[in-house]
């Protein structure tokens, strides 16, 4: 039989055990703490129609495609089927196709892997798991749900603890309004968002010569812009908003309506509790996409900008046009979980510890005594302490070598003078210390 | 623009939130308990090169292979890749691939979605989770470890509430011993397998005819196998094990060999603590594939036969023949999570709830106070209690029938009278009584 040799695929992450304990510890937080703010889980398949991915314009998007592999000559090859590039487009397929069934505003969230048909390339990840919270309004939805956001992702990130980070927050009909008060054309404002968006990676000279030359704002006009959303002159959150209010643009409706709604929104965030040096208003926060029409997050790791955003979103005005009539607004965000984590544990800011999730080892030096020890294991699980027993032949050295290698932090021994007095032995293996106990309080022991 | 009105697609479930809710719980139930046991998570792309899928003579398999939907004319095309359609064969070749770096014996749990490629036909599911436990030895694994999946399984169903199971124990040694002290030549030993494992669905007569028409088994013989095989003559495990030791069959070395791995296995289940009548020797278990080598298991509700088996497995000699010279023997069982429970769902056994993970839900009667609703609501969030806020405008009555809908247990009200007291209202909203509490004293109301 020919063997063939195992090898990694591009884009396609995998990860140890050791790591991957790590990664489903930051899962598990990010559940809990999308479940702690009452957002309800729903799960759509992997697969969709092509034609649901591409409604949106769909032939520059990247897209696996599948195909059966066999199949019989009088069946159908069934072509019609794609796997999902993101959690937003099933999410307004299912919306719109359960609106009737589900209670609105509908709070969910959603955590599952997403794949990019794209060429391999390194660094690239073509399947990952994204993490997304949305609130779906039937015709409208609360501002408060646009502060509320924020203090999700304060908790989230503050309970994987990566790290200090910040939210920033802006408001796009703010921008907008802004633009307008300077005179740029209404089908101008689109292109001079995707170019201040640009700001922090390309820098200010880059952006003010695009801004002029490449879409025509005025000179002057690119410099209020590039005054108005620059950080020198308002670092702090009260700052800025101090800026806004003083701003002539004021006199635009668009402008001053945006205004009020950052104003709400800053002051929902600090209601919630969420501490100042976690967020910021800032004005350069404008997010490419077009999808977004009024409050727009990033998040930003202070030690690991190269990261780039973290966790970014906003609120958009319609969620299905594609698939139904009725105009769905919402607010929400996403984390790229895969990227961040493995980023993260190879950054050495989340560590890898033990390969097995149980603290606990029963050694087994006496194999004659197999039935005790199952009974001391099925003790220590029945009061919820996840529990190994070592059931290969070897000495009592290297089962504890066995023990140290794969993490466990105690190791219960027991042998013929143990057994014979009632009593067992805890070994404490991160410290090395031993203490005989009787049996009868073995749990107290391993708890305490 | 066109709307595409979204319908489901055939084998691929998608649950609504209260549905899903219970769904989940299932998954956390059987994740806890695999962690319980000590067995660590990994996770595999759900792609695999389609030489890794179809290595053990994959044209009968069903697979669903990827194509990427747009390439542009520079690139290639990538038409090696497809999804996985179980987990044992990427089990496989993540060992053989990670074996350097793994501690053994290797115990993995792996929850993971996985794939069919087949034509679309009423009730069959195209895309499901399984649930798989493993242990992985290099070169042997512990018997005792075959003793310690039965208890795993018990501890998985008895959490999940779905009634009584039995978890039904054989041991293919014993059975090949059986045949071959019966004189059955070892080419046919495999088709007396698949064909006893038909007993239960076929019928005694249909399978007598089977050895003996179209295997060749002589008459007497068939006789002797269903005989021993039947579970007439030893209804529980003590009986059938006393057959067993009493049977003459026990000359052959194959059979005394099954025989004493059954005994062993047997014991080891009663020190793990499951109940008798939880479990039982049985004979008639033969499992189809060719795949296993010793025990074997099968999973049974009581209630719902038409189910078939809720978990099965058992024990092989080589996991990886394909990607590795070294022989990496293992015991493992899967459970099919995604069948299972929804079909517990429908039939009520698994009863849905709520379609929020909050019990509380803050009201809002006075939108002018919504900084001091925000307020309460990060405190109870701050104590671990989910909790949403209710953002739209609307009367207070509208607000409950609101809660009501999704399933929130507790009201908090506050109104002018309430705040200017320092009071708040706590409403149960299943017992409706409502109880009117200090501001500070709220949390001990909402959890008491």
């Amino acid at each position: 039989m020919s063997i063939i040799t195992p090898k990694p695929i591009s884009g396609f992450p995998e990860l140890l055990p050791d790591a991957q304990i790590v990664f489903n510890r930051c899962l598990q937080i990010v559940r809990e703490t999308y479940e702690l703010f009452g957002f309800a889980p729903i799960e759509t398949p992997a697969v969709e129609r092509k034609e649901i991915l591409t409604s949106k314009g769909g032939d520059e998007k990247e897209i696996f495609a599948l195909t059966r592999l066999f199949t019989r000559p009088d069946e159908s090859p069934e072509t019609d089927l794609a796997l999902h590039f993101d959690l937003t487009v099933p999410l307004a397929r299912y919306v719109a196709q359960n609106k009737d069934k589900l209670v609105f505003p509908f709070r969910r969230y959603q955590m599952q892997k997403i794949w990019r048909g794209e060429r391999p390339q390194k660094g690239r990840y073509r399947e990952f798991y994204q993490c997304d919270i949305d609130v779906i309004g039937r015709g409208s939805v609360s501002l408060f749900t646009d502060a509320e956001i924020p203090s999700v992702i304060y908790q989230v990130f503050k309970r994987m603890d990566i790290g200090h980070f910040v939210i920033r927050i802006n408001n796009r009909r703010l921008l907008q309004g802004y633009f307008e008060y300077l005179g740029v054309p209404n089908a101008q404002i689109g292109e001079v968002l995707r170019a201040v968006d640009r700001l922090e990676k390309e820098g200010r000279d880059k952006v003010r010569r695009e801004l002029t030359e490449k879409i025509g704002v005025a000179e002057s006009a690119a410099d209020d812009i590039l005054a108005f959303i620059g950080n020198e002159s308002a670092s702090d959150t009260d700052a800025v908003l101090a800026k806004i209010q003083a701003s002539p643009a004021m006199s635009n409706e668009r402008f001053a309506q945006g205004a009020a709604e950052l104003n709400t929104v800053i002051a929902g965030i600090r209601s919630l509790g969420v501490p100042d040096d976690y967020f910021r208003a800032d004005l350069s926060i404008a997010r490419g996409l077009g999808y977004y029409t009024g409050t727009v997050y990033e998040t930003q790791l202070i030690k690991y900008p190269e990261l780039g955003s973290i966790c970014s979103g906003g609120r958009y005005d319609d969620l299905a046009s594609y698939f139904t009539t009725e105009k769905l607004p919402g607010v929400g965000i996403s984390i790229g979980l895969s990227r961040l984590v493995i980023q993260l544990i190879e950054a050495g800011v989340l560590k890898t510890g033990p390969s097995t999730p149980a603290p606990v080892i029963v050694t087994t030096m006496d194999t004659s005594r197999m039935a005790d020890y199952l009974k001391i294991a099925a003790s220590l699980r029945e009061a919820g302490i996840a529990t190994e027993v070592y059931f290969d032949k070897g000495r009592l050295g290297d089962q504890l070598k066995y023990a140290n290698r794969k993490g466990f932090k105690i190791a219960i021994i027991a042998g013929e003078n143990e057994f014979a007095a009632g009593q067992v032995k805890v070994k404490n293996l991160i410290t090395g210390q031993e203490t005989l106990c009787e049996q009868a309080q073995l749990l107290a022991h391993v708890v305490g």
